[in-house]
């Protein structure tokens, strides 16, 4: 193809330019950075120590009032990677929420989705859509998209857990709502087993019958650690492996307990180093049990109970269990799924 | 429309008759039956009493070597409107099967799915594809299609369970294959826990991750009686009626447990009578436990444990529980529900 | 296993078989034929020449008014190995319907679906739940379950077509419901084109935005000569072969055109042999063009346009054209597929 | 709740402040505009004008050299209120793309997926995985996710047609990959029938039999003007309405024709008024033929054929059709239907 036809001088280019950007038009071979080999991910690998987010908790606990703005006593993991967002990822938001004796976080609900994943304590209960779902070491919470939620803490020592939220996927596609709850929360009084857990945690395989107008998500609501602990360790068993992963699902159907986060719960026996993979979207991971380290991309992280990492997008990850590891892990994968924008691979050098 | 022009003697007619005949042609002015206002159902609401049923395969345990004729000492429920056919209704064969102590009944498989429901005692194993599954009262254990079972009772005791099979749907579809397994049984030794319940029994909603190429059926294969049990309690509790109904389902697919046989588990409180309902296809149920009395049709028959009664398409049904009543029933509709063949309506006078 | 501990004494076992009979059992071990290696199929490979269905439907639709009985004149296939049922296998019904100038069979509904497919002529509409579809050679035109129909010849010459209807299979899970249609008949005055071919019959992957609460089958009803043919040839040409199959299918949904029976035109060219196959399931075919043989199991039969014939369950099946062969067939596969009961294989020598 | 324990300092705040941003935390109460009641969106409504992108795009033509940065030359439309991003809203990318005669856009592919629709000309094809697909007024192409895709103007007219893209969506996402094909662009010689057309272009539920494998887009690739034309006007006639819309689909399968773009085409006739409606996700509209205005929110924009617009996510949009108008309209709403993120409502005052 002969170029010469083109009337390549600057100063036609540059008045070109002007007019392009009078109408709000952008010449795609001034552009770069738009379509790369691999993704060009600005979000970091790093991890929180369990130590600093108890502590920074706790002092928080100690400053702020609940009611201060937004209602949640809640510290959220900032990416160093993302300029100052208060993302943990491009895709998600991981915090710590802190909640005194005697306190409540009232009811609103929004549509980006959230998950609780209880670190350490016991003793808070969440009401969601005013179910009460209590709250303990290991247990998985899910507070879905539009659900009223509110967290109380009756008891007499404060809890902190770790939250993630969807809401950066949410606010990317234009769709952030918001609705607080009218009046004070009810007192569900002595506080029974929930209607989730009563309607749907009967175990494998057994659903209430004739059930319709299922909700977008789980219905069970909550994964309790005494059953994910004796699944993790039955996979074990008859995998003969060292490493099993458990995956949360929707009782129900056929897909993962959010429409946009996937939960699991890996146990890796000790002395164990795991593949090293990478997929598109982020994980972000938390130790419920054991120490290690975790080598993400070139940089390697010692792990101990508490320790929250994040895995961005295509980044490897690889974990070596010092001691037993439980590790907790969320992601976008769903999102990624339903878009056809999963990738994975095995980077075992 | 004038029918003058028809040249109806009778004597062209038996000649054309005839011909059509020779051409294997028949007439439809001179079929009847074949589309009914509703369904023209041959086979009549029975019960088998389990007293029969008991003393039955007592005599045939002491008579018939398992070894004569089928591997298999059943018993085969034949309903009386079928004409001497051995099937319970034109879609399911229902059966008791009896084994002797230290008998086993060896392994084939077959296109048909069955379903072994304990009505009473425990101490048989059933190995599917190798996988030993035992069973004890009220646990519904599935052989699913052209999957190898054999049943082995290595106990002192003899043992009795319910048979459902898809039989006359899978035959009427002209799609039975069978196969006798090769070689003597392996023993499993000492009786782990069954793998199926090791991957897939930890509980509601909790899933090996990464799993592909799951058969058509649940992966499952067995609902324990405890968990039924439990479940069904949560659930009376709180929706708080008088009457509750559990399905048994795949853990991993929004599913039956087999491509042509629905299993639930209804509990109805004592004192209790239900609502007068008919759907097409059949539903065969068995006591568990409690007494009362069910209404089929026209027709009322006493309820106790151990009873085993058909509901053929389309026949109303109600039950009044004397005592609380445990009632395992079956159904063909998953099949119906496929075609887009199934009706239910409630029938209350 | 010893048998000596059986008391098998003919005295005591005979009172055991009245016993069970008395009380509507039947020991398995003297039932056989129940599980077969493979499909013991009743029904045999059978052809009907297009000249005897011809000239029989004209002496019916001399002989006989279309009021005789059923308001349909017609004349079902009855397949020799069935020993008289009316049925061309065990699970389809397949007939010729004729109609006189002016004739017209007034409007019903039925469970059991059917489908049309016109092998000559034209002239005729069906009316389906009151849409006039109008029916020339080659068309496939849709009567699903529980639609009203009514068929109408306005013109002056006679008509007749191939009817296909699931009937032995809603009979045998005793689900047939018949609605005749009070009044008579609408007059849709001029034929417009049918609403089912307006709204959906727009070109491949073109629906209505919006639209919600589609039936259980394909919105579309009809699928025309002109279309099928052009599909056929542009697929020999991208495919490059000799033989190519145009599957009808819902234009709005991932199925076949009903939820029991599949629709496929074949086009196979002069000089051409298939491969020999077979699978589970019943295959009614029906020659719209060409001359050629066809090889069911051991037999061969010629085939002439206007030919239809049965390839039972499991029989293999092997076409040579003569000349350029269109083969329109309908099969039961969606429901051998439904309940996983689906098996296929290729046989060549 | 009393809040007199929480020692709120101003210099011990600050202290903690400092502490929180040193470990990568922020807190939420300080954080603002993350949960707002309904979408604040960035983008603002705007129309880009025909003639602005015809001269611009020949101005492009003549002083760009097409192999000058990303072989393509595209002027992209960048949403005022995005503050200089190339974007034409959050989640979509729009531009018009330029093509002199005989010149080539080599190929490449990307994980984000691309639309061509043409508003004027014809000449131009592209080949698809190779395939060649002409492009002439009002046809829709396709280049879906991860397939090589190059641009070929054989003929001695230059052509510009409209792009959209996911892109902003998959970079949000972290998941851009791209490739250059190697090596010349094969020659399709004179040009075919695309593949796609002929094995999936056969009309409305016309499939090849057989096909597994399908990928996880449209394998249609291009919908004709003609069809789409011919399926509006009747549309129209059976709905008995002033406007109708028809939904591009993968013609095999129940869903849109990517997994991340929704395609329609709706006509309006001339005099009518649509309804005011708003959505979440943004919607992208050209205008093929006539003219009116378009009110979005509370701008109206003057409309003729060839201009394009973007009504971004929860804006009200309502039409006004002068002369008859028929306008392409691509949307993000197979992403938030997935994410179970979309929320419509019509705003009628």
């Amino acid at each position: 193809m002969a170029t010469s036809r083109f009337r390549s001088d600057e100063a036609a280019l540059d008045t070109f330019y002007e007019d392009l950007s009078d109408k709000h038009l952008q010449p795609l071979w001034k552009l770069h950075g738009l379509l790369t080999p691999a993704p060009e991910v600005r979000a970091i690998p790093y991890r929180w120590c369990a130590d600093d987010l108890a502590k920074l908790g706790r002092r928080a606990g100690d400053l702020v009032p609940i009611d201060r703005g937004g209602d949640r006593r809640v510290l959220a993991m900032s990416n160093p990677g993302l300029g100052g967002a208060p993302y943990i990822s491009s895709t998600l938001w991981a915090a710590v929420q802190y909640l005194q004796p005697h306190e409540s976080a009232p009811a609103h609900r929004h549509t980006p989705a959230a998950l609780r994943f209880v670190l350490d304590g016991e003793g808070v209960y969440t009401l969601v859509d005013g179910d009460p779902i209590t709250m303990a070491r290991g247990d998985l919470v899910l507070t879905p998209s539009w659900t009223f939620h509110e967290h109380h803490n009756p008891g007499d020592v404060p809890m902190m857990w770790l939250d993630v939220l969807d809401l950066p996927v949410v606010a990317a596609l234009d769709a952030v709502f918001f609705e607080a709850a009218d009046g004070p929360a009810p007192d569900p009084g002595r506080l029974p087993r929930s209607v989730a857990e009563r309607r749907w945690g009967g175990g494998a395989g057994l659903a209430p019958a004739g059930v319709s107008d299922l909700p977008p998500h789980s219905p069970l609501l909550v994964y309790r650690w005494q059953d994910t602990d004796a699944a993790l360790d039955a996979l074990l068993d008859v995998e003969n492996t060292a490493d099993a992963t458990i995956r949360f699902r929707d009782p129900g159907r056929d897909r993962d307990v959010m429409p946009t986060m996937r939960c699991e719960m890996r146990r890796v026996l000790a002395g164990t180093t795991t593949h090293r993979e990478r997929q598109t979207g982020t994980r972000v991971s938390a130790v419920l049990d054991g120490s290690g380290t975790v080598v993400l991309g070139g940089d390697a992280f010692d792990l101990s109970p508490g320790d929250v990492f994040v895995v961005p997008s295509w980044c490897t990850h690889q974990l070596h269990a010092r001691t037993r590891l439980d590790l907790f892990t969320t992601s976008d994968s769903p999102v990624l799924e339903a878009l056809h924008l999963h990738r994975s691979e095995q980077v075992d050098a």
